[in-house]
């Protein structure tokens, strides 16, 4: 959960090292420390409400003092003070609910019962549009192409019997989770795990974007009427998702059960109805009505059919993912629900299949091939919309289970540094805001940007999902060959054919569908892997940069006087000359720069000299007139001061004064420049454009320097 | 020239009595003050060029020590450290030119001769135009209208000897200029004042506009080929005065008399050879060809063409403006100027007019009016060609002039606190950089917006001159009732019944061509006065907050200990605890919030601690568990400060940070807080998404919290 990970025993050392230097000349300073001049547990103070400026909330009331030095913020605290963020805040609280506490964290651990159906809406809901994606294709070629459906799903039904025997393996081999990106990683180097990562964030991307979208379709093939709706229908959906899963609603299993017993329900039913009624005319095929041809019966053809209908497999990895949340005995019972699963998914496409040939549907536009089916074998009844509204529903469960596995993946990617750490937080509803609302643009912009269509998201389905199965399996094989064990070559030849079999189906997928849309993933996922190296090689400078050393080597730097070594003064330097890491190292020079004698440059003035450092101010003039009234006012002043001025003749401000301080630097980069600005706080925004802001842009401009303090000292209009 | 006043005599007092205050507690302490640890003049070090982070520049080359305790700042030292800043800087050199200093700033004065062509550009110019619009207006009522041309002539030729003896009398009333925001501001008030400068800023960016696009179609009409490309021509020649007046080339009198004199040659010469022709056929005038009337000929047609034809008057207060330009006497050189100015429209204007009647030139769209007479007069030979030249090269030179003019009324009222005080600085060139790049913006849009064409902006032309004419005569009125003096009665007429009939005509034009497009500047006048009161008021608030208060009721408030007095914590009291003035009024309190040890952290820490004043670090944290590993680093790292901390269950950090801080400010408002902030200073825009940026984020949290001071100790990376 924390964004860094807890420092190293080394880095501990290290840190005694360090405090120990601080103590030598600071521990007779330590008292003062402690007499504080007022009380920070906020507790000396009666708790009776004072009015504070946030109204008459006491700060009894946002903050609790537990022991005697930590306080616990309430939830008043976490409202921030503006009052636009109040009013974000109320109506966030309102959409997403109160803020919940890290204690609220709960763990649950499945059944096997309750996990098969939270776990397989993905996997099951996919046979409402994979058989009618292959057929699509197919029917490309004329309804005497429609034939080899059956010796291309027959196929198919191979496919998944191999790749859910190469998953059963890698279960009790990751018991603690087998994430595809975790396996490949693990065995196949970070490359190849971000392969797989990148592969499966466009999985569930598109999950959530093809399952809104055929769920959509399975309602306005009931409903005709509400086609002209499908993106904004889909679009609000996907807000719906975005929010139900920002509330952070734990979906209890029974929730999820629902649905998807009812969709196998009501797919048993559609095909033992379905299936009698063929036996009953002795199983003629009905022949499907003619269609026309539009391009010739080829091997690319029969590529594509397949590469399409083995989206029907999508969602096979759920229970890989999920091993943890079994019941103890976890892998076993994993396991098992994944065959059980599997043996589902088999049965009801295999079925459909059969059905569909037997009854000669044929895909159209306008209306799902299973809700043609449902039609025809429920000419009347509610069984047709029981079967629509059950398959729209399971649809609608099965995006959702992409909005608990993509923010997983970009924790997981997070913690390793090739995602932002802000994957890693927890929004104040305990879900991973950041990985949900990151899902919930992405879909909507895919979604948006296909006009919603089913089959025309279909192509860049098969990619993603399938490069991520083959490196996992890829990876398992490795696995084997490094553990060993009983049945290992066994083990790793399942795998292999696995990983083979799945390769074949990416490349085939990525080729025959290049121009379709399948190039989209052919770009974004080397581009995911290249952002990734990136975020981690910054990840790394940062850890460089920030890491403790040990203070010899500091020691030895700082030590020795070196008033004037410009020779070194390049930017290399920039980073040894900000170790100072104990107080007797630093040696303070503070400058004021004063434009006129108002209040903000007294109180900056006056804040300078109460440091009790060595100061000076700097005035900078656009002529020698300008310059001679300022020093007069100076004495009039009394001269309290050093005044330092620069005369601009070519009324520069900002950059005289950088160079100026960065020369400073240059010349004594022992010291500690403090520079201290005035800052007037402006109440309204267009203000802004009528002030020079000649403080904001010089804090710009030094904020590249390095060895450089900026101090603002505000100043606020009360109007 | 200084963007604020100088101190008056009072505040010079207040200043030194805050002096006094400082010097009772600080005398003994000033010695120290003067030795600093380097020299702040960098004069001591050998003067041989050192490398600077900037490259191999020498400190010297960028600052040249003069006095013991000044600097000049070379050109060089003007230029951005970054790389981007610096090439930027490098395309402005080669575009603008080098900079200049101020001491380049030379005030020239005029003689008459070369005083007219100079101011009377604009004004001369008009009758390329003002006729015209004139014209067109009444051919809307069919050629039979056409015939009422000259009694409207006669009745504009009235108007112009009425507001020219009007304006003869305001120059030597107003010998320091005589602008009509200045005389309308001091006769009748700032509103007044503000209105005429409203429509004189409408005046300057429509002057730029229509002379623009007149002198584009001047040279249109000679060359056709060239009428699609009217709006990119105009925007480049807009373009053109922005680059040249930004490089602050002063033309010298010579080459503004040039194209003045050649117009005036031309003028001549056309009108005398033309109405040569017409004398030789005995003044029998051609018929116009028939035009078709789409409007019956009304009283409104007639106000209409009149108030189009009042455009031909539009720069005739050029000359009351420049007063102080002129040669000694001032007044009287500049009244004799105005006089020839106005006599030479009149016989222009009332010369064309009549050859336009005899010669039976009828307005088309495509060739202007001034073309066809030429045409018409010239068949042959150079003249035609130099006549257009002409035309189009005084239009171009009245569209510059307006670039004195508007930056010269920004200024004016940026000095009154009426318009951003940027308008208040000259900029490297030691133009008003701002003012121009504001005319042509305002320009170019007005330009474009109405695709360039003379006769669509005509409409918006009269009202804001005529507006800024008729208060400045009506200011005149008031002034002459006040000062009296000889005459006054006589004079006070004179200005009277120009004020009344410029009112007229403004109120025509404003009614008339309503729809047309006065409706922008009937909306924009008022606008540009109530921004103008706002940022007055804005001005006035920052003066109020900003002003020097004599010490003594602010010791009164100070000395007086209150440790804790929450009930008067309300916001009122914020400017009052933003009132320390000098160094032992200050009591500090410095927190550190940490979130993790690493090199950022201790530097904070250890530049907190070096302050020698009392610190403390918070630590805020998810929840207890992550509380008690971070205590236990802080035991490790030596305990040297105080750690507070703050559990924050619901995860929140930067509101429950900036309530504590408030909160402690409300306990103790008396201790100036110090907020120490570690920032990570990021070489790459995009590695900011990275960060959660909290100390930036925080910053801007506290930033209206008043009484914090913060500190950004930044931390460079080096890649």
């Amino acid at each position: 959960m924390a964004e860094y990970p807890p420092l190293t025993a080394d880095e501990v050392n290290v840190l005694r090292e360090i405090g120990q230097r601080w103590g030598s000349a600071f521990r007779d300073r330590r008292p003062r420390q402690t007499e504080l001049p007022l009380d920070p547990t906020l507790g000396r103070y009666p708790p009776t409400p004072t009015p504070t400026r946030f109204g008459r909330l006491a700060p009894i009331e946002m903050f609790r003092a537990e022991k005697p030095d930590e306080l616990v913020a309430t939830v008043r605290a976490g409202i921030p003070e503006s009052r636009l963020g109040r009013a974000l805040a109320r109506v966030r609280r309102v959409v997403l609910g109160p803020p919940l506490t890290s204690a609220a964290l709960l763990y649950e651990r499945m059944r096997k019962l309750v996990a098969l159906p939270v776990l397989s809406s993905d996997l099951l809901s996919s046979v409402a549009y994979g058989p009618e994606a292959m057929l699509t294709i197919l029917a490309l070629a004329g309804s005497s192409a429609l034939g080899l459906s059956l010796p291309i799903a027959a196929a198919l039904v191979v496919l998944m019997i191999v790749v859910g025997l190469s998953y059963r393996q890698t279960i009790p081999a990751y018991p603690h989770g087998a994430g595809s990106y975790i396996v490949a990683s693990d065995n196949l180097g970070r490359r190849s795990g971000l392969a797989a990562a990148a592969g499966l964030m466009m999985d569930y991307i598109l999950t959530v974007s093809v399952s809104v979208s055929a769920g959509i379709h399975a309602v306005t093939s009931a409903l005709p009427a509400l086609t002209p709706l499908t993106v904004p229908l889909g679009l609000l959906m996907i807000a719906v998702l975005l929010a139900g899963n920002l509330r952070g609603v734990r979906a209890a299993g029974t929730i999820f059960a629902a649905p998807t017993y009812l969709f196998l329900g009501a797919m048993v039913l559609l095909l033992g109805v379905g299936l009698a009624q063929v036996a009953g005319r002795g199983f003629t095929p009905t022949p499907p009505p003619p269609v026309p041809a539009v391009e010739g019966l080829s091997l690319l053809l029969v590529l594509r059919a397949f590469s399409s209908g083995a989206t029907s497999m999508t969602g096979i990895e759920a229970v890989s993912n999920a091993v943890p949340a079994f019941r103890a005995p976890e892998w076993r019972n994993a396991r098992t629900t994944l065959t059980w699963m599997v043996s589902l998914l088999i049965v009801m496409f295999a079925g459909l299949m059969v059905l569909i040939h037997l009854d000669g549907v044929v895909p159209r536009p306008e209306e799902t091939v299973l809700s043609q089916l449902a039609h025809r074998t429920f000419p009347t009844g509610p069984w047709y919309v029981i079967i629509q509204a059950a398959t729209a529903l399971i649809l609608l469960f099965a995006a959702n289970t992409a909005y608990n596995d993509f923010p997983r993946l970009l924790f997981f990617m997070a913690r390793d540094g090739y995602a932002p750490r802000r994957f890693l937080h927890m929004g104040d509803r305990l879900a991973f805001s950041n990985g949900i609302i990151a899902l919930s643009v992405g879909a909507g912009l895919i979604f948006f940007a296909f006009g919603g269509k089913t089959q025309s998201l279909i192509p860049l389905f098969a990619v993603g999902v399938f490069l991520a199965f083959s490196l996992s399996q890829a990876g398992m094989v490795v696995h084997w060959r490094r553990v060993r064990g009983r049945h290992w070559r066994r083990r790793q030849a399942v795998n292999g054919v696995g990983s083979l079999l799945c390769a074949l189906v990416m490349l085939t997928a990525a080729i025959t569908k290049f121009a379709a849309g399948a190039w989209v993933v052919v770009i974004v996922v080397p581009a995911i892997i290249l952002l990734a190296l990136g975020i981690r090689r910054h990840y790394n400078t940062v850890e460089r940069a920030l890491r403790l050393h040990p203070p010899a080597t500091t020691a030895r730097k700082r030590l020795v006087p070196t008033p004037a070594q410009p020779a070194n003064g390049a930017t290399g330097n920039a980073a040894t000359q900000e170790t100072e890491e104990s107080p007797q190292e630093v040696r303070h020079l503070v400058v004021v720069p004063v434009a006129r004698f108002d209040l903000a440059a007294l109180r900056a003035l006056a804040y300078a000299a109460s440091l009790g450092s060595t100061a000076f101010a700097v005035h900078i003039s656009p002529d020698e007139e300008e310059a001679d009234r300022f020093r007069e006012q100076w004495e009039n002043w009394g001269d309290h001061l050093r005044l330092e001025i620069i005369v601009s003749p070519y009324r520069a401000i900002i950059p005289p004064l950088a160079h100026y301080f960065a020369t400073l630097h240059t010349l004594r980069p022992d010291i500690s420049l403090t520079v201290v600005l005035p800052e007037i706080v402006i109440r309204h925004r267009w203000h802004e454009l009528l002030h020079s802001r000649t403080p904001q842009r010089l804090r710009r401009a030094l904020r590249h320097l390095p060895g450089i303090v900026i101090t603002s000292v505000p100043i606020h209009l009360s109007e």
